[in-house]
């Protein structure tokens, strides 16, 4: 799998939605014209759009997928990160709430010995955002040039960033028109998208956590099954080794969900302490990354060794140098209390006694944007201050009266919207429900 | 089935693709937002290419199908012509090889007693178009506004003019954005196109001539029949009667093709003499418009009536005054050499003796085109003087040397890449070929 052609043929566009339309497996040649000639406007919306409808509703092989994940690749930049040493590794979340990982990963994985050059997106709907979190820390700029993030990443191993105009712009073009055309929840078009991006961060491997449960996009375990296989496949085909780890999002992650507050979280962990499912999830992860950037050599010796460098307190170094170097205040480390915080805070008290059974995540998501901590519209601001901290997880006992959960506020009819989804989320009933298994299986290559 | 509603309702157009996309039934009321705010430019090719495709390929029910057809009907001016005394049909073919029984049918048609408005297409492809053969009649406007049209009909009982501006702008709108996205291929949409551009010319029942073999735009049987049900079950919905009759495509109809050559057959039907198969179609077609249309009581009684009307002169006098009307020389009826005539003429002489077992009819049909008589592309214009003149149908018997076609051209160079199409169209075998049954069958509401 190479860059396009130099002499790359001309094709009509209709005679390839026409193909595709009949179900007929269309050519490298043919993908790569198209994503081409789509990126450079040869191409109009109306004709990729009829394209775009087609390729979800008659699907794609997996040597087309494959094609168009290199086509929407090479459609931009590829970053060449050979000059630093040591294994380019990456992760990649489907998203979900309280979803804080990323920020423990880069720099543990960094101290570790890998490179680390994630570039992120930010919180749409009901799912937060790596960028929004990292903002809640002042000073901080997620907005470097290429040169500049080259830097970083020499210097400390792990940097994050958010997309730049040179990688796959043809992502970009296409993933706002599937947006208003109804073509978004493909797999093909998702794998290709997620993946494209990913490997234009120059990574020798990738590990990708997908979210199972009613927090995560896929709600569906066959779906996040099916595009978990179809990744882990394309990274194959494409010279990448991928592990796709399928984790539960039917409640929220960890205690915390709202920016700062999430960052809180992240030190917690950083510092050897946080939540179970939190911390068990980053040993996870970071196993496997130092498991495919042979740093060691099998799973558990990778989470044992992510264990030590929490432990030892070189993950947490690495936080403080990535964080100076990106023009962040590294004091928050010490202080958490430099976060922004939000002016009120309030409980929402248990009305009876009883278990917590289920947690409808999603609504615990939308509470949070609710207050002001995410986005509805791709235009709205943030307020980093605002979230939601959870006192009580499915399985856990709640006495009358007994906070279930504080919300972190700055506007009184926003928390009145909020206590009202954080009440309907919450199940509690005489008997314990049972939380699922966090770590659902996994996929290599 | 009525107009859109005073109050209309707004949808977003990306929740009407999704609905479609996921296999989901509109409404009425859904298909009518789309098809207006389209029309209006409110939404943008890009979601109706999109949402052309769902269409496409999730199919659409009867309901769907009679509500897009009633849409783009209204998207436009519908001619109400209930002051003109007498029931208005018309007659729609889906286009052939050598097909010009709508020049007998408007004249015959009227001196029957029916109104008969036809709004008619130009020819694009292999197939030829009416309005190309009629503008072969010096003079012969086919542009008159609707007042015009009007007074025409009023008149003499027929009139035949090109689509207008008023009429379905929908329709025109969608058909150039199908067109450069592979979306013209469904039965749904090709069958509300002609529907709503038929039924808005007010008329009371319609008759279909629906081709089917190897020179028809649907080539399969099956797919001819479907496409056949579909627009008299749409019609039945919208209360126009219709009938569908199918007829034989697999070799050119009469013995003429070209825009002037085929007037001068025209000429000989009405005047009581030109080929079988021509007569016979044109007996049929007529005979069905004179039963929908409440003239006779059957359809044997109505293709007698027909055949009455060629014998005492009466068509060939409505046509001729429809001519005159339209401001076209009515004295090619009694001179066609006053029609344009190519310079040259060459014969087409057979290499062996036997039998006529097939005629390619899409060939021959793009052996006229390459003269110069039909268009490759919308843009280019058209020789009214070039064509071909068959000697030679399926089941004839062919001697050594013998012309079996002479063609009628006006550039050496596009003659000879003529006669090799025409070469290859024609098969020779030592048995007779057996023609198919002209009229295959029908089907009415």
């Amino acid at each position: 799998m190479t860059s396009q052609p130099s002499s790359a043929r001309t094709f009509r566009a209709v005679d390839l939605i026409r193909k595709k339309r009949d179900g007929q497996e269309l050519s490298a040649e043919e993908i790569n014209y198209f994503i081409r000639a789509y990126t450079s406007s040869e191409i109009p919306d109306y004709q990729a759009s009829a394209w775009l409808m087609a390729l979800l509703l008659r699907g794609l092989t997996r040597a087309e997928t494959a094609a168009l994940t290199d086509a929407m690749l090479h459609s931009g930049e590829v970053l060449d990160l050979s000059g630093l040493p040591g294994k380019k590794v990456d992760k990649h979340s489907t998203g979900g709430v309280g979803d804080k990982t990323s920020l423990v990963l880069a720099p543990l994985a960094a101290a570790g010995g890998l490179i680390v050059p994630m570039i992120s997106g930010r919180g749409l709907g009901h799912t937060g955002g790596t960028l929004d979190k990292l903002e809640s820390i002042p000073g901080f700029n997620v907005n470097l040039a290429v040169s500049e993030f080259r830097r970083v990443l020499g210097k400390c191993g792990c940097a994050m960033i958010g997309q730049t105009a040179e990688i796959a712009p043809a992502d970009r073009k296409l993933y706002a028109l599937r947006d208003v055309t109804a073509t978004v929840e493909s797999p093909y078009l998702i794998c290709a998208s997620i993946m494209s991006k990913k490997l234009a961060e120059g990574i020798d491997a990738l590990v990708l956590d997908i979210k199972t449960g009613l927090g995560a996009f896929m709600k569906k375990e066959e779906d996040a099954r099916f595009l978990g296989e179809l990744m882990v496949e394309t990274g194959k085909r494409m010279g990448t080794r991928v592990a796709a780890v399928f984790t539960d999002m039917d409640q929220p992650l960890g205690y915390y969900a709202g920016n700062a507050l999430e960052v809180m979280e992240v030190l917690e962990v950083l510092n050897g302490r946080g939540p179970d499912d939190l911390r068990t999830l980053c040993l996870e992860l970071a196993g496997w990354m130092f498991y495919l950037g042979g740093i060691s050599e099998g799973l558990e010796e990778g989470k044992d060794r992510a264990a030590g460098l929490i432990a030892s307190g070189k993950a947490l170094g690495k936080f403080v140098e990535m964080i100076s170097l990106q023009g962040g205040d590294a004091r928050i480390v010490d202080n958490p209390q430099l976060l922004p915080r939000a002016k009120q805070t309030r409980h929402i008290r248990s009305d009876r006694t009883g278990f917590v059974s289920a947690i409808q995540c999603e609504t615990v998501g939308i509470a949070t944007v609710v207050l002001g901590g995410g986005r509805e519209k791709k235009e709205d601001s943030v307020d980093h201050a605002v979230g939601v901290v959870l006192h009580k997880k499915v399985g856990n006992e709640v006495g009358m009266d007994e906070p279930i959960c504080t919300l972190h506020y700055n506007d009184e009819s926003r928390a009145k919207r909020a206590e009202t989804l954080i009440r309907q989320s919450y199940q509690i009933e005489d008997r314990p429900g049972k939380a699922r298994p966090l770590v659902q299986g996994v996929i290599q290559s």
